[in-house]
C-alpha cells in the first residue's frame, strides 16, 4: 500500500482481513473489462437474474463448496448472510414443529404486528467474544466491544463462553481440554434453560477462529462435540467462515479441518469470497419464495470477480503458498516472543492467520502504531492481541520483511 | 430488456425501481473504464478511505443532499442503512439523556451481555404496510407481508396505522383529512403508551409514499404534523427515500415537496442512488469512532456510478422529462381505469411513481403476468395495486407503448 503522503507500506491487515489477492490483480482487473455488463447492471437475481447466472455460481460459489453442502444464495455483507442463514434456521425449525407449512391465519396476522404466535421466541446461541455483524439479529448474536452494542436494543439470547486456551497448544492439552469441556457445558445448559423457559435455542452460531474477540483457538474435539450437542438438542450448527473462509488458514474452509462426521448445517461468508452469502443443507432450504429475500441479493459484479479469484487461487497454487508463508512468519514471530518474553506471548496461527499477544493493551496499541509508521501494518483484535492477516500471494520474503521490521520495532520498545 | 427467449420487453419495474437510467448506460461505462481501481480494490472506508473520497462524495453524495443535511455516511443496502440510520438516532437520545457520553462501566459490560442498562429499551415507531428492509431491526419495522416476518423472533416497537387515502386526492379532501388525522392521533397515542411502559419512542421512520405495502400517499400536511409530533415528544424522524430518492418523483427527495419548517433528522437511501446509506443532521453525527461502522462501509465503486449517474441526469434534465413522461402515463392510465371502472381504479402517481388498482389480487395478478407476455413488465405491491416504476430516461413514447399493451391487455380480460 501506498499512504497520501508517499510512505510503502506492507499491508498484513488486509481491510480488515477482505482483500485476498493483493490490489489491482491483472486477472480481476481483465475479469472486470470482461464482464462490464455484470458491472454496470444490478439485476434484482431473486428474480432476474441473467442467463448465465447458474453457469456463473457454478463456477465460482458451488466450484469451492464445503463437503456436503450443495445449497447456496448470494448476499451484499457478513451480516445479512448471517442474519439470512439464521431465517433458514427459524423456518426450518418451526417446518420440523409444525411438520410443514400449515400457517394459521392468527399466525400470518400476528407476524406482521410483531406478536405471537407469528413472531417466534426462538434463539440463536452465540459465544462471548463472538462477532457475526454489525445488524440487529447479527449484533445480538455478537460480544466483542462495547462500541459495538451500546445504547442499542436487542433480544435475550443466549450466549456460552468460548474456550480460553493456552498456548501453545501442544503444550497444555489437559488443561485446554477442560478448559473446552467448561465451555461445552454451559452450552447444554444454556440449551436446556433457554427451552425451558419458551426462547427454544434453534441454531448455535460459531467463528472456527473468533478473529475480532481476540484470535481465539478451539480445537477440532471441542467443534465435534459441538455438533454432537447440537444434534441431541434438534439445533442447526451455523459455521461462520466470514474471517477464515477462502484459504488464509491454509484450507478453503476451516471447518473442514475438524473432521465433522457430517457437514455443518450452513455456513456463512464474505470479506475475502469477496461475495456475501451462506452455503447450507438440504434441509435448511426455504420452502416457498421470497422468504430469504431482498431487492439485490449480492451483487453480480462480485461473483464474477470471485470467479477470476479461483482461478488465480488455484493456478498459483496459494492455499500451499500461504501455509509455506505462514510458518515462516509463525516461527519468526515465536522466536522474537522467546527473546521478548515480557513483552510478546501466546504466538499462535493456522496457516497466515497469526496472532501474538502483547504484554498489555497499551503495549499492544503502541507497537501496532509503530510498526505502521516503520512500514508494517497489522491490526488489533481482543483486549491485547496484535493479528496478521497476509494476502494469499504473500511469500516467504514478505514474512522476512514483515519480521525485520518486527524485530527492530520490538528492541527499540 | 430481452428474455432468455429472446422476447424484448419495456422494462417499467426497473429491477425492483433500483435502475435508474436504462441498462449499460455510456457514461456508466465509461466511469467504470476510467475507474478500474474502484472496482477491483475494495477498502474499508471507514478506515483506508482511497485518497480522493472526500471529492468523490463531494461530487456525488453531497452534491445532491437534502436542503439542511450535510452529513453523509455510505452503506451497502437499504437495510443497513436503517438499521444504523436507527443506531445514530438511539445513540444520540441517550446522549442528550445522559448530557454526554458518561457511560458507566456497568452499562459498558452488560451491554456486551444484551442486558440493561447497556442495552435499552428504546423504540421505533413505524407504520402498518411500512417496509424498511428485511435485516432483524429494519424488519421490526416492516410491516407488509407475512413472508418477510413469520417465525422471525423481533422486538416489541409500536407501529401506527399510515393514512389509508381516497384516490383521486382532489376529490376527497374532507374525507382524507380526517383520515389523516386519526392516524397522526394513534401516533400520539403510541408514542405516549410505549414511553409510559419504559419503551421510550427515540424516533419515527416513514416512507414518503409506502411502495412495498401498496404505494399508498399522504398529504404534505400530513408530514408537517408527523415532524411537529415528533419535536414535541423529542424523537427523531427519519424519512427513509430508498424507493422514493433519486428523481423518480420527479423531485430528487421527495420530502422536499412537503414544505417542512426544519429538514429531518435523518434520510435514508439506496437503490437508484446506486450506494446504500443515509444523511443526517450534525445533532445524529455519532460522537465517536466505530459505532456506526462496519468492514466495508459501502462499496467505492458504487459511488464512482452514482457519480456519473449524477451527470447523466443533470445533462439530460432527467427531472423534468420523468415529470413530462409520468404525467403522460397517468393520464392514459386514468383514462383507461374510466373506461373499466369495474376493473380497474385508483390511479395515483407523482412523476413517473404511478400506480392503478386493480378489482381483486387475482385480477392484478392476472394482469401483471399477461402484460408481461404482451410486452409490459410492471409490478405488485400491496393487496390488489399494480405499480409502474419507469427508469428516469423514458420519454413520453414509452409511455404510449406501454398504454397501447395496456388497452389491449385490459380489453381482451
Ligand atoms: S445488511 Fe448486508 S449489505 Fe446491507
Amino acid at each position: 500500500m501506498v499512504d497520501v503522503d508517499g510512505n510503502v507500506i506492507l499491508d498484513m491487515f488486509a481491510q480488515f482481513s477482505s482483500t485476498p489477492v493483493g490490489y489491482n490483480n491483472p486477472t480481476l482487473l481483465q475479469a472486470i473489462e470482461e464482464n462490464q455488463s455484470m458491472f454496470v447492471n444490478r439485476p434484482a437475481l431473486g428474480n432476474l437474474p441473467p442467463k448465465d447466472w447458474a453457469e456463473r455460481l457454478k463456477n465460482s460459489l458451488l466450484s469451492v463448496s464445503p463437503r456436503g453442502l450443495n445449497q447456496v444464495v448470494t448476499m451484499a455483507c457478513g451480516s445479512c448472510s448471517n442474519e439470512n442463514a439464521f431465517k433458514a434456521m427459524f423456518m426450518a425449525y418451526r417446518r420440523r414443529e409444525r411438520g410443514g407449512n400449515n400457517y394459521s391465519l392468527e399466525e400470518m396476522e400476528s407476524c406482521l404486528k410483531n406478536e405471537a404466535p407469528g413472531c417466534s421466541d426462538l434463539s440463536i446461541l452465540s459465544f462471548y467474544g463472538a462477532n457475526h455483524g454489525r445488524t440487529m439479529g447479527s449484533l445480538a448474536a455478537t460480544h466483542t466491544k462495547w462500541a459495538h452494542k451500546l445504547d442499542f436494543p436487542t433480544v435475550d439470547w443466549p450466549f456460552a463462553d468460548f474456550p480460553k486456551l493456552k498456548y501453545p497448544l501442544e503444550e497444555y492439552v489437559d488443561e485446554n481440554r477442560k478448559e473446552e469441556e467448561r465451555s461445552l457445558g454451559q452450552v447444554c445448559d444454556l440449551i436446556e434453560k433457554y427451552n425451558k423457559k419458551g426462547r427454544h435455542v434453534v441454531g448455535v452460531a460459531v467463528e472456527p477462529i473468533q478473529a475480532e474477540g481476540g484470535d481465539n483457538y478451539a480445537s477440532p474435539e471441542f467443534f465435534r462435540a459441538l455438533q454432537r450437542i447440537c444434534k441431541q438438542n434438534g439445533c442447526y450448527l451455523l459455521v461462520d467462515e466470514v474471517q477464515t473462509g477462502m484459504g488464509s488458514t491454509g484450507s478453503m474452509w476451516q471447518h473442514e479441518t475438524w473432521g465433522l462426521d457430517t457437514p455443518p448445517d450452513a455456513v456463512s461468508f464474505s470479506k475475502k469470497m469477496m461475495t456475501g452469502g451462506f452455503y447450507y443443507s438440504d434441509e435448511l432450504r426455504p420452502s416457498e419464495g421470497y422468504r430469504v429475500f431482498n431487492t439485490w441479493m449480492g451483487d453480480p459484479g462480485r461473483v464474477v470477480l470471485l470467479e477470476a479469484l479461483i482461478k488465480v487461487v488455484k493456478q498459483e497454487e496459494l492455499l500451499r503458498n500461504v501455509t509455506r508463508s505462514g510458518q515462516t512468519l509463525l516461527q519468526g514471530v515465536m522466536s522474537l516472543q522467546n527473546e521478548y518474553p515480557h513483552l510478546l506471548s501466546n504466538a499462535r496461527g493456522s496457516g497466515a492467520f497469526l496472532a501474538i499477544d502483547g504484554s498489555s493493551g497499551s503495549f499492544r496499541d503502541t507497537l501496532a502504531v509503530r510498526l505502521r509508521n516503520a512500514g508494517l501494518h497489522t491490526g488489533v483484535c481482543g483486549p491485547r492481541t496484535l493479528r496478521f492477516r497476509p494476502m494469499l500471494i504473500y511469500r516467504e520474503k514478505h514474512a522476512f520483511i514483515a519480521l525485520d521490521i518486527m524485530r527492530d520495532t520490538v528492541r527499540e520498545m
